[in-house]
């Protein structure tokens, strides 16, 4: 009986597998066109993000919304994903509350040195400046060295002077740093001079907040673009490029699979090319977004990385993961979806 | 008659899959061990190598064999697969053959700009530095920031005062120039003097080497290791990073998987994230490792890069793709293999 069984279920197994009969009655009308799906997600940073003074919270969701709808109205209008992505991190990098243009962190000098870096799903084409101290928008300077280069990746004065020729204004470093900064920058000196060994400690947990700025966007097109920008970590050595500015680490987008931007203990997203990891697993092990998303969190987390990544893929499906106590964090899709969150746990 | 013979089929696939009677009576002795397998792989750079004089020739291959056979014994003596990249890598750099330490290519105002990284694939650990001038041996610098530091990328000054600090020697910056170098900047800035859109084309095709060099190696512990050491492009804009420091691009290492350590002009090595793309092909597409290198190499050509890649897997199978006229290269095999080869076809 189960022998006939088997034989039956065996049969019945190969004809639909010859036959595809699953799809044969399908039609579709060509005329009738899905709506455009573009949408749009970014993050503030993840870190120590807890139990916020009601004032502190109303700033941040203000601000995040801000660059949010302005992104989005981007999209909305049929503009391109690279552009959104510019606009949405222009002003974050412009707010003194997240850790990317005005209001960085410092290094260990006291000095800013920000990293920015931009992808095009579509060409893959990608610009990125590292360890620059006189670009108001880093993100700008990632898209000029995109756009006017046959390069990728420009650091320090090199990459200023760049700047400088094709036109754009250097400022003056004092115009990044804040007094919160500075403040911050005093006290994490002072705990780490308690403790010789801090210079070869991975990181002093959660007494930091890596507050980078990332925005991933897809257009009414079907591209996909990626942006991060930030002021790296607090008191880092003169120097150090974290993985905001290296492609594959802290920012990657493709077409093919997903859009990607992290934030958090850079040297971790560099050490299993986070971004990229992400899009090659949904790539090669076909599994959607938050699962790739997840496998690479995991990873981060078994090595003792701290941080956290957003992105969406070509059919703009949103997905985020983090492992600190907060992230600032929003999207907003073209069906009307919106979120905008600050936490781990929603609140009350 | 079909049917009966496909019922039959199915009941004995059936029986296999759950018995397992595949491994069920093999016995190993475990005081029967393999021999050690160790390998190692180099580059000394892609490019236009094409009918050098004979005494030209002999020079490479000399300098090769020694660098291969110094990095070979440590593999033999039972030393670590990072010593053995460090070992080759330094008796390049010395060298002022190749495009890395003595001798690199200089940037566009005639200064010389070192890049190099480095790779453990047992711990993902990596170190690399970026834009420095004044440092003998960068893969000496890497290994540094990878050891002491809780960082993976200095760059520049800073990267200097670190290795200062550390107790590097730093050099003045006359060391690395060579009348060679300064004579190929000079026509090379001719050349570009006549192409007033120089600036936004990729490359300037076969006119330019790209010598970077490259170690990968497995040791008798089963340990990979990677690393690459280059003066970058020549002319390349003040501050360029190309994809020789970049962890994922130019070196990557994951026992897991394989190393890798490319050459070429690096900013397609970034946009595809080449080595570490390499790796995952194998891991997630189960992929051998020369499949995967063509893979990558194919993609690289379709966005019009140039340039090659080294590598081994776990089991010490080396692979090489390159598409230039030639690439400096040579292996070594713990079972006798060994090979060392400049052009693309063979001569005679």
């Amino acid at each position: 009986m189960l022998m006939k069984t088997l034989y039956v279920s065996f049969s019945l197994f190969l004809l639909i597998s010859l036959t595809g009969c699953h799809t044969q009655n399908l039609v579709r009308d060509p005329n009738i066109k899905a709506k455009p799906v573009y949408a749009i997600v970014l993050h503030g940073g993840a870190g120590h993000i807890k139990d916020l003074p009601p004032k502190v919270e109303q700033a941040y969701k203000a601000k995040i919304n801000e660059a949010l709808e302005a992104g989005y109205k981007v999209l909305a209008h049929g503009g391109s994903a690279l552009k959104a992505v510019r606009k949405t991190i222009n002003i974050l990098e412009d707010s003194p509350l997240f850790n990317a243009g005005k209001g960085c962190v410092l290094n260990s000098l006291g000095k800013p040195e920000l990293d920015a870096s931009i992808m095009d799903g579509q060409t893959l084409n990608c610009g990125a400046v590292a360890s620059v101290s006189h670009i108001k928008n880093p993100i700008d300077a990632a898209i000029l060295v995109k756009d006017s280069t046959r390069h990728v990746l420009l650091a320090g004065k090199g990459a200023e002077l760049f700047c400088k020729e094709k036109g754009m204004d250097l400022i003056p470093a004092s115009y990044f740093i804040t007094p919160r900064r500075l403040k911050q920058l005093k006290n994490i000196q002072a705990q780490e001079a308690k403790h010789e060994t801090a210079f070869l400690q991975p990181a002093l947990g959660d007494i930091k907040k890596y507050g980078t700025v990332g925005c991933v966007a897809l257009d009414q097109q079907g591209n996909i673009a990626a942006g991060t920008s930030t002021g790296g970590l607090m008191n880092k050595e003169y120097g150090r490029i974290g993985d905001s500015p290296i492609i594959g680490a802290g920012t990657y987008a493709d077409n093919e699979s997903c859009g990607i931007s992290c934030t958090g203990i850079g040297e971790y997203f560099i050490r299993t090319v986070a971004a990229h990891s992400v899009s090659d697993i949904m790539k090669y092990q076909h599994l959607p977004l938050y699962r790739a998303q997840q496998k690479v969190m995991f990873k981060i987390q078994d090595l003792g990385g701290r941080g956290g990544m957003i992105g969406l893929d070509k059919k703009g499906n949103i997905a985020w993961f983090f492992n600190t106590t907060g992230m600032f964090r929003a999207f907003k899709k073209s069906n009307g979806e919106k979120q905008i969150k600050l936490y781990a746990l929603a609140k009350k």
